[in-house]
Formats: C-alpha cells, structure tokens, sequence
C-alpha cells in the first residue's frame, strides 16, 4: 500500500472512525456513505472515494456495517501496532501530555522522558524515570525508540529532531511552535496551536468586519 | 470582506506569516512568490492565488516587499484586533495554556479562568482568579467575553459550548477529543492531538510495511 493519500483524506478517516465509535457504542449497527458524510460534513461521493483508495467497503444500498468498517480502519490507520515513544521535554506541554491515556489506546507506548534540567534527571514520572537529553541517542537506540515526541522549546526543537532521526526514530510528533525539517522517510505531525489560534482570528475579524 | 476563504487557504496563509516574520529577522527585504513557495511546500501559482483573494500585492518581477507583506497578512488575519477570552478548565492543558504567550502576542487576552473544582475556585492564577464554572454566563457576560478556549474533559465540552455561545461567545478554541457543534456564525477551531496520533501512526504503518 505504496499509493500516496492525501492529508485531508487521512483526516476525514479519523473523523469517520470517530463516528463509527460514537455509533457502535450507541448500538447502530449500519451506516450509509450519506450519514457518514453528513455527521463528518462532507459528500457521500467523498466518502466513497476515501475509502475506495483502500479496496471494496460496503453493500450497495445496503451501507457499512459498524464493526466491520470501524476495524477496517482501524487496520488502515495502523492502530493495531504499537510504537516505542520517547517524550522529550518534562516541562508543563511534556507534563500534560505523559498524562494523556490516549497514547496508549492508539499504540503509542511512551518508554522514555528525557529533559536538559540537570535538576530533574532521575525524577521518577509514571512508569519511567527522567533521563538526561544529553543522552537522547543513547536512549533512542537501547530503547529502540521509533517516535519522538517534542516538547520542548522552538529554539531547541530542530537540534533534537536531527539528533533523534541520526538515531534512528522515523515518525515526529512536534509541539513546538516551529517549522521543523525531516529528511524523506521520517513522518512529521504538528499540533499548532498558533495556527489554530491565526485561523480563529481570521475567522472572528471576518466575521465581524473588523478588518 | 465576507467572501468565503478555504481552510487550507487560511493555513497557508499562517505559514507563509510565520516565513515572512523569519525572512525579516534575517534582513532579508524582499521575497518572490518561488521563494514562498518553496519554503512553504506550494506552488507558486498557489501562493499568488492564496495572496489575490485580498487584493493585488507585490509587483511583477519584484516580488513581495516582506515587511509590506507580512503587515498586510497581520491585517488580513485580524492579528492586529484583540479578543477578551475566557480558559474553561484548570486542569493540566488549561495550565499549560495560562502560561503560553502566545495568545497574548497575537491579540487573545485571558481575562478569566474558569473550574468546576469547588476546592479550585478562589485560587489565584497568574493575573486572574479561578471561577465557578456554573456561573459561565454570568462571567461572559460581565467580562464581555468573545472567546472561549475549551479545555475540560470530552464528555463536558459540547455543555461548555452551548453554554458560553448563548452567553454570546463567537469563537471557540476547544482542545477537548470531541466533535463539537456550533451555530452558524460562531468559528471552532480544534487543537486535536489525537487526529494528529492517527495520521501519525498512518504514516508509520505505510512507511513499514507494517499493515
């Protein structure tokens, strides 16, 4: 499965698994392409289209069964592996997030924290121990760690994205405020509150004819 | 200015502002939409459309006066307009967020934080007090709130929501693992880690083989 999907339809196939979860858990057991895509706001053409890139979903006039469709895509997604996580930066961001169960429940196993206060290495966190991020390559390959998350700050951030992907981590989860480089063959994701935060304003200055 | 702009359109935008603010550090004066493009992974056909819906900038052959640019962009986004807005939820990511300042910087004023612990209420958070969540309305309305950031658990965020938009909110920033839903006329935008997890582990599992 080589074939390059777009972002945006990776996107909308979390917002339909979203569903699927919310529609099994309130007993429904089949879907139509059209309730799909009204409750994630698009087209059922789209939503056909989205999951045609992954072979055959669905009955004709008969829709989707739940279940079935739902582990699909939990299949497509690769929620089914699991991924060694190194967190990387104990600050308030890095603090929240080894809090934050969802990792776990989409395979994501953070296995090491490391931070540059020479004044918090060694301080027990959850499960792991903060490890000192002069180490970060040493971690990255005794841990056999596949996934950084960054959450330290921007300045820092490209120098520990080099050094992790020197490493060995193929996929980034980057909070930084930041463009961040990669070479090819390493994923890259943003959680971008700035860009978030620029869109609301747009829409609230439009909104107003403020501007 | 009320013509409708894509989302992708917006974001681009905030890509190209975030290389304009760095090319102006440099000293850099002047940038070509090519240059643009490279650097934010569009074309520049695309950027010279993104740019044309707000009028006709730069001149042929010239390419873009940066500082010019980036003030028109600050316009076009609302960045140089300030927003009164309330923090519902004290908890770990409400924390994290009183501290970030990039709100302020780019015009979100947090003029009250709001919890429904009552062993909270009272505490004195930064510039402000904690609230009781029970008197949301009261406090949007006193405090003339415009925006609400949303950072209480997922089974809570669509109340909040309702709550603070009849209390006469027109822009929320939820951060809540939730599809929510506003009125028309009222702009969501979500900080949503766990679409990000998802397109991450994607990208992982395609890389790999894996699935």
């Amino acid at each position: 499965m080589s074939r390059k999907i777009s972002e945006s339809s990776i996107r909308r196939l979390s917002i339909y698994l979203r569903i699927l979860e919310e529609e099994r858990r309130a007993g429904t057991t089949t879907v139509s392409s059209e309730d799909l895509a009204e409750r994630a706001g698009t087209t059922a053409a789209q939503v056909r289209k989205d999951l045609s890139h992954f072979g055959s979903f669905g009955k004709r006039g008969l829709g989707y069964a739940v279940d079935e469709l739902e582990g699909e895509l939990r299949d497509i997604m690769g929620l089914g592996d699991r991924w060694r996580v190194a967190l990387i930066g104990a600050g308030r961001i890095g603090s929240a997030l080894l809090e934050y169960t969802g990792f776990a429940e989409r395979g994501f196993d953070i296995v090491a924290v490391l931070d540059n206060d020479p004044g918090r290495v060694g301080e027990a966190w959850g499960q792991v121990t903060i490890r000192d991020a002069r180490c970060i390559e040493d971690v990255v390959r005794r841990e056999a760690v596949e996934v950084a998350i960054v959450a330290v700050p921007a300045a820092a951030a490209q120098e520990v994205v080099d050094r992790v992907v020197r490493a060995g981590v193929r996929g980034i989860l980057n909070f930084a405020p930041v463009q961040l480089r990669v070479p090819e063959g390493v994923a890259l994701k943003h959680v971008n509150l700035v860009m978030e935060l620029e869109a609301l304003s747009f829409a609230l200055s439009q909104d107003n004819g403020h501007s």
